[in-house]
């Protein structure tokens, strides 16, 4: 274990049914003025801009939305939306979405009050200062963008994925409406669970944990090992809505500072390059990079087990370890994720190059076993064929 | 369960032996010019504010020392304290100790920028503006006073124990270093243990709390239960002073927003007519008060009696919350502590009083059971005599 760490979680926290009706109360607080709205497209046609512009209009708050965002949401829309806001003079940010809109409305939120390029602060704590107030505002249980310091974006002119991750790129406040992601079709529903899923788990079994990490990774596992399931299979279920948006939210709170592992190292090459969305490729490789992390933390995998609702009386704990993966691999099949990497694309001849971006990574440092290129690539072959090793359930 | 609620833990926490050592660095990073240290005669006879004035003086940061901190710290330390950080032209707050000098040195950073009295901002919610910075530098693994809003002082005029609670009391940074808890006698890592398992017991079976502070809870609660002995027994052992330390800082990142229960509620009127220490009263209670509960919150006291070790094999789920009960019993017992109400010179006639000043805490309406006053009277009477019922092992 660390010894010494930092951990932090500037974001103020307003979760909920309903609590997006109390928008404009929170833009007062934080002194707005006029509002830069961030989302995609699909929350456009959704109406729930709608709910959002409501009650900014009902308390004479003026706004502009902006929903020029891509899935993989790239540098050349946080241009475009900084752009808006300085012609429009907004000096708050309310990002509403999934990953790619929050993503974006926070580095939006940064460049307002950062001179120079988004591009100027990839990497880690590179961001001199404190962004504009941004309330981030999900849509899906998820990414968990509203609580982290990271915006994952993509640079068309290179075709790369580049990370921002600053404390200032964390919003001041997240706006949790559960109600919001009942109407989340089912697919969609499956993935961002699986990614929040691989956030609690990956954080968890890696090498830079600290207790209150380690309690919140439980704490969201246990919620999604109740409640994916339910959200998948009953959209309307507001009880298990409610569950999987604090869940993700919590597993946030947990990588925030951890970093996570190797299924997110090998989830931002894949997703450049094969447009995988980035729940999907998480639900993917998850079970193959458990089984190669196993030896790596025993203990953990076999308390995951149990989380899971495996039955380990009687096992060795080298053996209750193993059943994490069978249970994993049960869930992912039960929410309907059956794809593997070859579906999109992914072929032998590809595999150096994704092992090579990987590696270059931060999340392979934390990784409970260090791995080598050819590990890298085993996993992805793994996770490219169907095999007969699926012991799972129909 | 709430549906809607607030978290927010604005205080950055640094954690891990020897972080003190970089106390100058983070006075700078807050921009503070001169240092107001604010610790009882205790922690200055113990050398412990040596070790914090050593990196200001070599970094060339000014301080004075104000150590007038009584065990229970009263409203007349906050207004001398706060007399000579404006005469000194202090801009930053360090608070060193156990909870009183922490308290007190949370309220004097809050009359830095707050006019008026403190006696104005007693209740929640009452302060306009933000404090100072504040850096808390717990020294017992305890109180938890370095991560919450609450500043709880004896007014010695009216003999009477206030509470303040606000975000704005919340310290800009915890620098908890759980070697200066190393030195700690078993009687006060043993009464401040009790007060952490407390925090963390009674925030996790009210009724305001919610996933995130129930995640913390249990996190805190397993570390308390395979730490707590260890810390008494091993004053030495880095590896369970470290555990305690981060284990009482969690219960806190649990209660902050949550409130506690009638412990607590009946602590603070007992601790201010008898002088009972702070963690003493709530062992001593905390049994009684759990035995209450059980009705309110059967499940959760089932799972508190496995996390505390208790076989519960083959038990029913109301059988198991029996044993939680028991298990928190000898716990109390094999942490040393024996006393009772009575002890301490509390009667038949005082419970009156007593009660109804419980009463009026904020902790009573959180309670899984709504208590009356003849509930109160009885908590305490259970709490007066040693009873045939401690069927602990000796
Ligand atoms: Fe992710
Ligand atoms: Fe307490």
């Amino acid at each position: 274990m660390v010894n010494q760490f930092r951990y932090e979680i500037p974001t103020a926290i307003e979760f909920g049914n309903g609590v997006i009706n109390d928008l404009a109360k929170h833009v007062k607080n934080l002194n707005g003025t006029k509002v830069l709205i961030v989302g995609d497209p699909g929350v456009v046609q959704a109406g729930v801009v709608d709910k959002l512009t409501k009650p900014l209009e009902d308390n004479g708050i003026p706004y502009v939305t902006f929903s020029e965002i891509e899935p993989d949401p790239a540098i050349q829309s946080v241009e475009k939306g900084l752009q808006l806001a300085d012609e429009e003079g907004c000096d708050l940010v309310v990002g509403v979405g999934g990953g790619s809109s929050l993503d974006t409305a926070k580095a939006i939120g940064l460049m307002l009050t950062n001179s120079g390029h988004i591009r100027d602060y990839v990497g880690i704590n590179m961001v001199p200062n404190q962004a504009a107030p941004v309330i981030a505002v999900p849509t899906t249980a998820g990414t968990g963008s509203e609580l982290t310091i990271w915006s994952v974006l993509s640079d068309k002119e290179v075709k790369v994925k580049v990370s921002v991750g600053s404390i200032y790129n964390m919003p001041t406040l997240a706006l949790c409406d559960p109600e919001l992601t009942t109407s989340l079709p089912p697919h969609i529903t499956a993935a961002t669970g699986m990614d929040a899923l691989t956030h609690a788990l990956e954080s968890y079994v890696n090498k830079a944990t600290q207790p209150i990490s380690e309690g919140l990774s439980v704490q969201a596992m246990k919620m999604i090992s109740k409640n994916l399931r339910l959200a998948v299979v009953q959209g309307e279920n507001k009880e298990a809505r409610y569950q999987m948006l604090l869940a993700s939210l919590i597993a946030a709170m947990a990588f925030n500072t951890t970093r996570l592992g190797l299924s997110h190292a090998l989830a931002l090459p894949l997703g450049a390059h094969f447009k995988i969305p980035h729940g999907v490729v998480n639900a993917i490789l998850l079970p193959e990079v458990m089984q190669f992390n196993i030896i790596g933390n025993v203990k953990k995998f076999a308390e995951i087990a149990t989380i899971f609702g495996e039955n380990t009386i009687g096992l060795t704990t080298r053996e209750a370890a193993e059943k994490a993966v069978t249970a994993i691999r049960q869930l992912k099949k039960d929410v309907g994720i059956a794809q593997t990497l070859s579906d999109y694309g992914v072929r032998e001849e590809h595999l150096d190059m994704i092992a090579e971006e990987a590696m270059l990574s931060g999340n392979v440092a934390v990784n409970p076993v260090k791995p080598t290129l050819e590990d890298l690539k085993n996993i992805c072959r793994a996770a490219m064929y169907p095999v007969a090793k699926e012991v799972v359930t129909n």
